[in-house]
């Protein structure tokens, strides 16, 4: 998508790759929203490193960060025998899979990758093989969201407000996103739109990276309280919510995802407003049978009882919000029935919630 | 109510009259929850002025501060006759009157107090009665939270899970709060229970007023994100939901109250779990036939763009915490319709929501 930097706009992904450097170029989202950096990773190890900081968030982004990073560090092997370099390709495995150890895009990216690499012959074969399955990977992802923006587009029309809540955006893969890529399909067909950004609370995703995007692609939108979403519902100022999912249950079609999706769920379900969820198909988990067995992280307490942000002179701080003596109740995530949830668009098209059983077949990634 | 000092636990009215030296004394409630200062004013002017400042807000404490500042407006004159005694009375009025120019409470405390002042023959007898009326204002305030709690503190079972909205706690009174007085009368009765302060984005008074309250009363509490609720609902751990309002509407039922009750309420509905409003019978609106003509004010956009906090040095800091070329919509409040509404608690017992018009008689303040 495109950054404007000074009074130009250039194009850029999440996540790139740097074949004559051998370097991973990530957008530092440490930074964002008050400061625009591409953060360039000299070798594995520091790509590694880069997705442990959170540099690269979002499940899309950080597969693809993995992927690169397996390619640099084979790309960088400067020994001779092949049996030296098959201890170069688990080192780089093992460190790139360990560096966010709950989150399972990268490691899938990373047995992709070394699936095929035996069909390489020489270490040479080997490399190529890596770096053309990375960039594969990657471009595959910028597919998926793309053909999710082809589908979801048409639920945008001329003048709707949508609501949208977290950061299902670009940033959080490697280029268009899934919640924002009708968003961004709409717009690139010639219509005019407002997004409404919940702000997110406690870690505000909406109100600093999306907004961030939407002020890039120059689409209009205001930011607001997590509050809000239910008066502006009842006074019929939104016409369609979209959002995200971290994983969807293809039995059941329960969604779980960031804290306060359900919420706006049982909101657009009492006002009649269309909610859609828009998901890679990776996403998909074909094995729960109950939306109660999804883990929900309990997250710190210090992310409710304060929050990050940037002072007048610029100096990025965490202020305490609460009363010191307080403590805090942390949930990540909540999970959203079928029921309240219109449609979820999918790569393969758009699917009632609860047709995702029916329909695995195309729904398989 | 009680507040920590130290090792001890010392009494403090919101809003008290210290008549020997003739001071209105205020807890300032600019610097908590982080710190504890009274505030004491030295004179009317002072007193107005911490009122615009927001030393005090909430409706029942800014009452209380206009009628005590009327009186020690009055008590400070040092005039002899009666016709300059009435240029003073005007000049305080109107000072104070116009502190904060869309509130209702201090204009009502202040025209009670004029009214009364005719009965006085004498200067010295007209300040007598300043002081005694402005006083008992005070006092029906806190007997009027106290009948809240009475009626309410039944509602509250041993080992209940009690959610809160924003403060319409002590600090927004002289003492005891509207909505905090059921639980603190429960408290009393020696049940034991746990409250969930939502934070109650954008201000947050509900991570630091009544998060700070509780706290001082030893509550057990915990503040949650406002996107923390729905879950919570979900999982069944809220019994009991009770908010404040700002205006009620006696013909409808229908509760202006700070923005995000109206969702609660609606999840609370979805859940089946009873949702009470708390209020004095001062916010009774007997005038108004639908909650779509209560005016929403439309509140300044960095509210919602950063927060105010303090940092690990200590320092009071607002930071941008939103994208720095996004603006925000800012409604301060929301309406809820009666039918979400389990019942009212007032000083004269509890209502259905729908049935306030028939009950006129016995709520008219």
């Amino acid at each position: 998508m495109k950054v404007r930097i000074g009074s130009k706009r250039a194009d850029f992904r999440t996540v790139s790759f740097d074949e004559n450097l051998n370097e991973v170029v990530l957008i530092d989202q440490r930074l964002l929203p008050h400061q625009f950096e591409l953060f360039r990773s000299k070798n594995y190890k520091q790509t590694a490193r880069a997705i442990t900081d959170m540099v690269v968030r979002g499940a899309g982004a950080i597969g693809a960060t993995a992927a690169y990073g397996f390619a640099q560090g084979l790309q960088a092997f400067r020994g001779s025998g092949l049996d030296q370099f098959e201890i170069q390709v688990e080192r780089v495995y093992q460190t790139l899979a360990q560096a966010r150890p709950t989150a399972v895009d990268p490691v899938n990216a990373l047995n992709q990758i070394r699936k095929l690499l035996v069909g390489g012959k020489t270490i040479r074969e080997k490399q190529t093989i890596a770096v053309a399955r990375a960039q594969h990977f990657a471009d595959e992802d910028v597919h998926h969201c793309e053909a999710i923006g082809r589908h979801g587009a048409s639920l945008i029309k001329e003048g709707m407000r949508v609501l949208t809540h977290c950061n299902a955006g670009w940033l959080a893969f490697v280029d268009i996103g899934s919640a924002t890529a009708p968003i961004y399909a709409a717009r690139d067909q010639g219509r005019k739109f407002h997004v409404y950004c919940s702000e997110t609370r406690p870690r505000c995703q909406g109100a600093s990276l999306t907004a961030w995007e939407l002020a890039q692609e120059s689409i209009s939108h205001q930011v607001i309280s997590d509050n809000a979403a239910g008066h502006l519902m009842q006074r019929g100022q939104v016409d369609l919510v979209i959002v995200g999912s971290d994983r969807t249950l293809g039995r059941t079609g329960e969604v779980a995802n960031k804290i306060g999706t359900y919420t706006r769920a049982v909101l657009a379900a009492r006002h009649k407003i269309p909610f859609y969820v828009a998901i890679p198909l990776s996403t998909i988990d074909w094995n729960l049978k109950n939306g109660l067995e999804i883990p929900i992280e309990d997250r710190a307490e210090s992310e409710v009882l304060g929050a990050w942000g940037v002072t007048d002179k610029g100096k990025r701080e965490y202020v305490r919000i609460a009363n010191p003596t307080s403590g805090a109740l942390n949930p990540g995530f909540d999970v959203t029935p079928a029921e309240l949830i219109t449609g979820i668009i999918t790569p393969a098209g758009i699917f009632p919630s609860t047709a995702l059983w029916k329909n695995r077949t195309r729904l398989s990634a």
